[in-house]
């Protein structure tokens, strides 16, 4: 049985963990940690977890919880887990960190970013950016630190991922114009978020300037071994949960100055994902919806060619706190504890 | 594995069963059977399916799936059932019916309430109506036929049931005011169902004549030993899943005058609920809320002791595709073939 | 032109009465109070007035507004108004009030439902209950303060004043179940009214204790001459807008032992509301939704009678916002100033 | 009082058109036109209008209509004017079409992107393109038809007009991101339409070959006098009412190499709006929101500069049923007639 601790249990990504972890056959969550919450019961701060989870909340000493448990999953403000990570602590205990602190290597463009001082940088070169699809040879036994991505980073990347690695797409011209349920915002009490100002409304925010844009263009870099650098507009939608990508990209034409086809797209996108569990490339027509992924770690993609502009639209979807944020995480934590990587993953969507 | 066949897998409540059984690991659906989408991929119906269910929708052929099955899930229009059921059907598969065909034992209520006629009362008797909390000794290997309880109807039940059946309140007062999401109203393309319609709206519909009003006295004066007439108003939310019910109650009276206590109370409703798996009595002073039994086959219920009316306001939640309707019937079926009674129920409530 | 002055403009039911007088054509606001935003551009707060509204929001100094403006409007917390008002403000100003602080006449009941001690009760007396299609008799020219009534008192009384007034009904089994979007919750950024805890839920909340309980039954005590006390239930829904209630009670029986018909209930509604231009008692079998009133000053009823158990389920809708809050309160200028009582409130309810 | 004739009355943009023109001082509706509910009591199917509207629905006879009429609205399916319309017709009576029949200069390309044979393409030269901001000098007394844009449309056009017009942006790199609430798919009882597949739930549709591309592109090239071509990906969004555009396109670069100011991009923007009532550029750095114009006729618009792309993001919302349908439509009649332009249209936009 893995020994689990939550740093963060109670925002809104820290509930879905405790969610998935509940159905997880081989691990068991020991420590709740909440700053706010410290010591009320987890099931007055989650109601649904009445009669599922008796443990009070805890705060969040990442010492002692090293000393306790095999993994903990970070769900936490960015700059906390880099202000506390220390050799000894990655000695003792695996972290899965769903805040941004080790997703970028660059630490430079992190802080410009994020405009916080990273206090750990000597960490990030180890962390190793959790999106099993891609780098799910680089997570076994031996890795301490998992840099969990985010939400709209798993959707953006997966959704375009095989047309830059196969370098079908001109990356300059690459737009992301992505959607978002509310949870995605956080449990926090602000005005925005409050049900009449996000209810019967929708607004992009963060123009051009969203913290997930260099995540992104990191990551699509390496797959295509180029500098990437991407339009990124985040949309808030009346919704709970769900992240919709629609991307934009110019596609290089074949030699013959012609349009790469349907069938040759499509090929390229099986050769990535046909073999991959989560990760559903839809027939033909199809447009993913977020509905259809809700509660379930999938991610739906597709695209059409729009032959009069000679673009690909590429569209993705997912449930942002599970392939979003908690299911990853612990498809991650899978791979770390060489469990099957599907484990206590296998909910099938909800719908409606 | 128990075999598993499905008439009218592409409603609403057939959809839920669908997902359901693909968690249950020991049953397998063999038959996906819908008179809309004859063979039509399941997964072009249920997007959500894709890669998941392979199968096409098949005819609703009852014989030849009696054949087949070892169980026949039966989420049809009033009526369908009871015009095509037979002795010889009965004799070698089991049924458990989703809609109220057998719920009711006078045919004439029936027949008042639905305005069809029943075509076949002869198996009327012998349906056990699969309450499970309440009629689980009813249920085994021998049981031919489950009559399963409406969404409404297991709300409102369950939550009065307690007081009902020890006498504490007088039952001609009791006033059942019903909130359903909007999944209830089933899957049929309809104006009224329309999201323009709904969204932003709410209303009462089917005052005093609501079908579901005679399953429910019947079942409760049954628990009371008494005739019970009761006031029922359904209202439509613009919500997916969850249905709410709030009841009113004149609470009998002791011996010296007074009211019985909170603790009186809540000792009646842990008498019949403590070891309840899916049934939680909350804390004093929670009320329940749907949204934190989404997706899940819980009930939550709690009351308020109102001192200066002298009635108890009983207040009871769950999600009408599960404990309402899909969950149910997995329930029951679990009962029928001897399995632990929550197996394939097990998933924690979703939330947000 | 009225020169108006509104202490509490930035909360929900002050920017709808802005929206309100924006559309009046004899008032003027002078005045933007908002204690929160002093100095910020009104529009800034709701960005819906950009280019409409120049002014910048004020403090919350009654005095100094009382030598400036006609007519204020403190949509303010309980007790806001009672600690400030005095006889020397009176003099000057009329006040509609569209807090609590003098809607109920036995102070002793305020202080008890409201838990805070009443530091005016010296006006209580004069101030004029103004829900004005009962008792616009007493608002003109020489009322100094109304009392503007809460939005599920508005919607509660009305749908059951008739029935109370004639006698109708016995008063001691009388239940308000209430409905409300979330708008009824303020602006107040508070967890319980996030988007993701409000979204795909419903819940009742203040059960047997909610403070528009007592002034219910004070008003509907007036129409019945009799003491009334009810259950009253309200409930959170999602959607911005919107107050449904159904209300149950027994019908008396006549002398020869029989219930009134439809046609004679139908004659005691239509005594009371045939000539009101903001009620609407709607056709036989409609039952009242909240959508069709929305942004309107309309409250919709209709009723339905229960042979089966002798009760009447009563059933009215508003805007919670307008005839429940600020349109009312334009409704009662309006008679304080001698002027068309709909005046500014023609509005067409919005569909969809 | 200008007589008014609705065919197609019983749509959402219909029903829009009736909402308004009931506040219009100078018009009078004379026929409710409704091939659907022909002899239905108006009333009966828009529940909002009871007591308010008392006439009933009447066909589409466009002949005996225009006897009586000064004007007509067509809110009807494509091709159902062009089958009708004739020189006689048009001689007695101004017609405000709200269906795309003569939006389209070249025939060709309308009967490709609709798939129907255009029946009388000799009233497109005539047909005035009603988008009243851009083409209000040639809309008057004189002109007899007007196409009534399209609700993306005009949204997608308005927000990038001044930029294309004066030539600031590559129109080849022009994207329009479109998200539209759920009334923009009319009133038919279609499943995809229903609440429980809408809410919750968001996607693309109609990806590279939504009908309102050509009409975009064609009005952006006169705008900018050049070809231009366009990606529009229109979304369906789980609200009713709100239409939210994202464009991005390249930033042509000054002589000296350097990207255009946000005071320069901001003073074209002023240079086409500042003087328009209905559009609002929005203050620097406010991103538009549908909620803010709800029920109005304004079009919000503003804009990023994207330094690290070079691209702008340009931004625009508006009222799909009022803007992006009836209110334009009014706004077109009131030219027509020569009242001022924005008569009937004064609403304030309605928040919550």
């Amino acid at each position: 049985m893995i020994r689990v601790g939550i740093i963060g249990s109670t925002g809104y990504a820290g509930g879905e963990l405790v969610r998935l972890l509940m159905n997880h056959r081989k691990a068991e969550i020991l420590w709740y940690g909440s700053r706010s919450y410290i010591d009320k019961k987890y099931s007055e701060v989650y109601q649904n977890m009445f009669r599922i989870v008796e443990d009070i909340c805890r705060d969040d000493d990442l010492e002692k919880l090293a000393d306790q448990v095999d993994v903990i999953f970070t769900a936490t403000p960015q700059g906390f887990l880099a202000g506390l990570l220390t050799e000894e602590i990655l000695s003792k205990v695996k972290i899965v960190d769903l805040s941004a602190d080790y997703r970028i290597k660059d630490v430079s463009i992190y802080e410009k970013w994020y405009g916080i001082e990273h206090k750990s940088p000597q960490f990030i070169p180890e962390a190793v950016y959790g999106l099993c699809e891609i780098n799910r040879g680089l997570i076994d036994a031996k890795t301490r630190l998992v840099a969990n991505p985010g939400c709209y980073t798993t959707c953006s990347i997966l959704t375009a991922y095989p047309m830059v690695r196969e370098g079908l797409i001109d990356t300059d011209t690459l737009i992301v114009d992505a959607k978002s349920g509310t949870s995605g915002a956080g449990r926090g009490a602000k005005l925005p978020n409050l049900f009449c100002e996000v209810n019967e409304n929708m607004k992009a925010y963060g123009v051009a300037s969203h913290r997930h844009t260099p995540e992104i263009e990191e990551q699509l870099g390496y797959a295509g071994d180029c500098k990437v650098t991407i339009s990124f507009t985040p949309h808030l939608v009346p919704m709970n949960r769900g992240i919709l990508v629609t991307e934009y990209a110019s596609l290089r034409r074949k030699g013959d100055g012609t349009l790469p086809s349907y069938e040759e797209i499509k090929a390229v996108y099986d050769k990535y994902y046909a073999s991959e569990k989560f990760v559903r490339v839809l027939e033909k027509g199809v447009c993913p919806e977020t509905k259809w992924v809700e509660g379930s770690n999938y991610v739906d993609i597709n695209f059409v060619i729009d032959e009069r502009t000679g673009r690909i639209i590429m569209m993705g979807a997912l449930d942002n706190l599970v392939k979003g944020a908690a299911g990853q995480a612990v498809q991650n934590m899978n791979l770390l504890f060489g469990l099957k990587e599907s484990e206590g993953l296998e909910f099938v969507p909800c719908f409606p």
